[in-house]
């Protein structure tokens, strides 16, 4: 990868461009075909999740699949509107007062334009390793609790009751107050929707290859249960005339394709939502980079994470443009593009271009989509998204990671999708902080007749009068050098004729400032109570760093490169004598012995 | 240390009280002298600071030494009114819109109270470990801030001009605009106060010890400059009626104790001053820990951490009880308390019972007290705590320690206290995440004739056709385990025939969820494209963990107790035939082995 800046290194199309062939033409095709039969109707529900009409949804796909085939790096994620951003955006408008319509899309617009620019600066100043300071396990309770709360959201339209209230409990009172009031009519022809979608996707799929249809085919035909709803409901609606009987049709969705314009942000606007761009362009990224990284692999590609951000940028800043909203890598349809065979980020030009025909052609059909048709789409796309097995994985095995994943699930559920990332993101950061706080400290002996140092606690081993052996399992830092201090001076005080602690550095991969201090006064103190500090198996980097900061100098013992070398050392220069004056000493008033 | 909930655990007092002998009285009583004749003129000066009245400063040195005397658990500190707080008050209080002394002082009250009851909650709860979040360092450097700032904010009445504004750049253009209006008469004056103080406790405490004095009467003869300035200062303006000449004096003192009452905080308050009160917590605990500990481990003693949370807590809830403002153990007078000898807390009690006495009786004398006396005794208490040198050391030993001081003191200097200590906490906590996000990796090979493996950049060393053996030097969570997909996955896209992929987790001294994920998810990938994952080196710990997670029975490859072991087993295993047969798989069109 050349460090290099030239155009090809952030206009990847100038690398894939010229190489594109027949061969790859058609990969990309049938992939399109395929991912364009998810897209759209996902497109239209996302939309309406997020608060803005269904067209938006359109136009959100097909300028973010646009501006990401120019400047992405992957060849196989899919880009477009997304559950958890829909849900984050209304979420965060909500906390708005906006009364019109177009107001409130007009900061939906703003809310991508802003993300898009804080991709893109991200991935133009290289920053994107902060997309790992989120732990996997956050995000997936985030995404778990915001598929949870959509699904709530939808009953709206699946049973026909109003749902009120943008967190769990409300939604759910609601949902158990509206029960006397549900319309069977579309429960029924819901469910018969989603199963429709579910057996398209399994009976029909493998009928369909037992009967000798190629894979590529029969996949197409199993993925396509979501445009059968569509255009099975929508001619059921416009046959019956079913709002007649109280059903919910999507109504007029104007035909065309989106003007193109950069949106105008009010500074006001800016102040109002800054925070919320901000998470949602990281949620948004390591969403995509979860299934980026994974597919790339599959394929002995690799993803560059600072073309990411840009890509993501564009698509963003692209969308905004058309009046969109916030997009990012859909999960499912990344796949459904990976396996399909898509060749080049072209696939989603191709999609783009097929989102852009339905938009400007069929138009007419949407107005006849019934809502509950949508919710049942939304609600298939959700279930994959829905992991509460990560509860019991990350209960078993860490109480922090557990602590973590509860606070981020509950939090988004009953507080609101951006506190609960937040609070999320920094319990994961605490947790991390507070384990490695108190590290593991042991005092070794050697084991007979051997070169080797274990635990006292788990090993038979020979230990010395006047030494002190002291491993410690972590590297040392701020969070944890106070605690080192402690538990040495404390191993320090209860151990009578001590002369010599060595401190035994094996697993210490690292050494801040606060860590020097601490052995500094570590050294100091020690030195007063007339104990030699000593240190052994120190890593190189280490060694460079303390030998650069002057610490050998001010150490009153030594630094051994094997820990049984000055075991070997010290044993022998440290006895009798020296014990002797040392208990005396211990004689004394404790409290008297100050200076 | 008993786990046991009992009283003695959370009163110390009933520890050491009816331990108590003559002896012990003898040494505290020494002590809390001299600890009290630095203490009343700094309680003066730092109620000023915070910018309530003196006689506050004497109540809340009075007040928070009982507290502490009977639920601390060190027999050193010294507790009661300290710059750094005293500053962050002010900073706190500036923030609101107080008009009448009364309401500023009442507020000033409410927040000690406040960050009292929050040290006692966070002691309660064993959350002591809280304050190893805080990297000294950082705690350094805004201590060295707050100092220059209170020197700044001291030249008004060193210099007898105005001095406006809260941050540096403001207080230096105030200086220099007023620099033709300077006072020399309080300049000169204070400069010899100064210099009176510096010279008693050098040439003269030395001089006396030299005459044969005893240390302890020298060493309180040397201490006791502020006290002389105090007296010397107050006489002069007495005599020769300063005020005349434009000397401001400190004014009216009212002659009393504290009245006891539990202060009334209103919602309002509590909502506007809980940021600051957490940092005043923080910041107050932080700094007693620091000195309390090292003077705890010369005398072998330990300090309880939870303890010192409840005693400080007790300090400052009396502290408000009585009026007062946030106290904290102070810097220095804890020094001057462990050398001259204080051997309990009961000497805390006593420096109370003194500074008592002149709040009681001396503060006709305390009216005639010049304020640029105070300014040269705090000028003179601030200069240790001023560290500079922070700076080059941080900038020597790690560019990650640098930015994070850096950037405290530079945000505490221009923005204000608050933000600068907030910034530089976030600081060292990005750093160190940013830190471990990118461990070091290394490939390794074999030490011809030997089991050891080292980096095959640094060492001559042979590796074998179809293994990739891998070394990380750190633990694996979170902020690292995309990082480490990242990394394996790059390394077994560039060697090809690759069959087996150990890697080697001699310095993995702790997995997280994010990162069992992570190796699952490398795992799986590399099962796909035929190559086996092995580990080796797994510390007891982590295999327990790693065990219940049921792993093992995901990985494709073996769990190897020694490195040497696992390359001597494949080595043999992987040959020829399979290199050939993945070889060819190479040829294929990159992009068409998606499935």
């Amino acid at each position: 990868m050349s460090k290099r800046f030239t155009l090809k290194r952030y206009l990847p199309i100038l690398v894939w461009g010229p190489r594109y062939t027949r061969e790859r033409l058609r990969d990309d095709l049938i992939a399109s075909v395929l991912v364009a039969v998810m897209l759209i109707p996902q497109a239209l529900a996302y939309a309406l999740i997020a608060g803005v009409s269904p067209e938006l949804g359109l136009y959100a796909a097909i300028l973010g699949l646009a501006g990401y085939a120019f400047f992405g790096s992957s060849s196989t994620l899919s880009v477009g509107p997304v559950a958890v951003l829909s849900l984050m955006t209304a979420a965060a408008l909500g906390k708005l007062s906006i009364n019109s319509a177009a107001d409130y899309a007009a900061a939906a617009t703003a809310l991508a334009l802003m993300s898009g620019g804080l991709l893109l600066l991200l991935g133009l100043l290289r920053l994107g390793f902060m997309a790992n300071f989120i732990s996997h396990p956050v995000v997936s309770a985030f995404v778990t609790a915001s598929a949870l709360l959509i699904g709530l959201n939808q009953m709206e339209y699946l049973l026909d009751i109003r749902i009120s209230g943008d967190d769990a409990v409300s939604m759910l009172r609601s949902l158990i107050e509206g029960i006397n009031n549900i319309n069977y009519a579309t429960l029924s022809l819901g469910v018969i929707a989603m199963l429709l979608i579910v057996w398209c996707k399994s009976g029909l799929q493998n009928g369909l290859l037992r009967l000798g249809w190629s894979e590529s085919r029969a996949r197409l035909i199993g993925r396509s249960g979501p445009l059968l709803v569509v255009v099975l409901s929508a001619g059921c609606a416009r046959l019956f005339n079913l709002q007649d009987y109280g059903v919910v049709l999507l109504g007029t969705v104007p035909a065309g394709l989106p003007e193109m314009r950069l949106p105008s942000v009010s500074l006001e606007l800016i102040r109002a939502l800054w925070g919320s761009a901000i998470l949602i362009a990281i949620i948004g990224y390591v969403e995509s980079l979860s299934v980026g990284q994974v597919l790339a692999a599959r394929r002995r590609e690799r993803l560059n994470l600072d073309q990411e951000l840009i890509g993501l940028g564009a698509a963003n800043i692209a969308s905004s443009a058309g009046g969109g909203f916030p997009v990012s890598a859909g999960f499912s349809r990344s796949i459904v593009n990976f396996s399909a065979g898509a060749a080049t980020p072209a696939a989603g030009l191709f999609t783009a271009i097929f989102v852009a025909g339905v938009a400007l052609l069929l138009t007419p059909v949407l107005f006849w989509l019934p809502r509950y048709a949508l919710a049942a789409i939304i609600l298939v796309a959700i279930v994959p998204l829905i992991d509460l097995g990560m509860l019991i994985r990350s209960f078993r095995f860490s109480k922090a990671d557990f602590t973590a994943v509860l606070f981020t699930l509950l939090l988004t559920l009953t507080i609101g999708v951006e506190v609960g990332v937040a609070a999320g993101v920094l319990a994961s950061i605490v947790m991390h902080l507070y384990k490695t706080s108190k590290p593991h400290v042991a005092v070794v002996g050697r084991v007979r007749d051997t070169e080797h140092f274990r635990n006292v606690q788990r090993h038979k081993v020979e230990t010395f009068e006047s030494l002190l052996s002291i491993r410690v399992d972590e590297s040392l830092y701020f969070a944890n050098s106070r605690y080192l201090e402690e538990m040495i001076f404390n191993m320090a005080a209860k151990k009578n004729n001590l002369k010599h602690v060595i401190l035994m550095c094996t697993a210490v991969n690292e050494i801040d400032l606060s860590a020097l201090e601490a052995l500094e006064t570590i050294n100091d103190t020690l030195e007063e109570l007339d104990i030699k500090l000593h240190l052994s198996e120190v890593k190189g980097p280490i060694m460079d760093r303390l030998g650069s900061s002057g610490f050998f100098t001010r150490l009153t013992g030594n630094n051994y490169l094997s820990h049984n070398q000055a075991v070997e050392d010290l044993r022998v220069a440290a006895k009798p004598d020296n014990a002797e004056s040392d208990s005396q000493d211990k004689s004394k008033d404790d409290t008297a012995k100050g200076d």
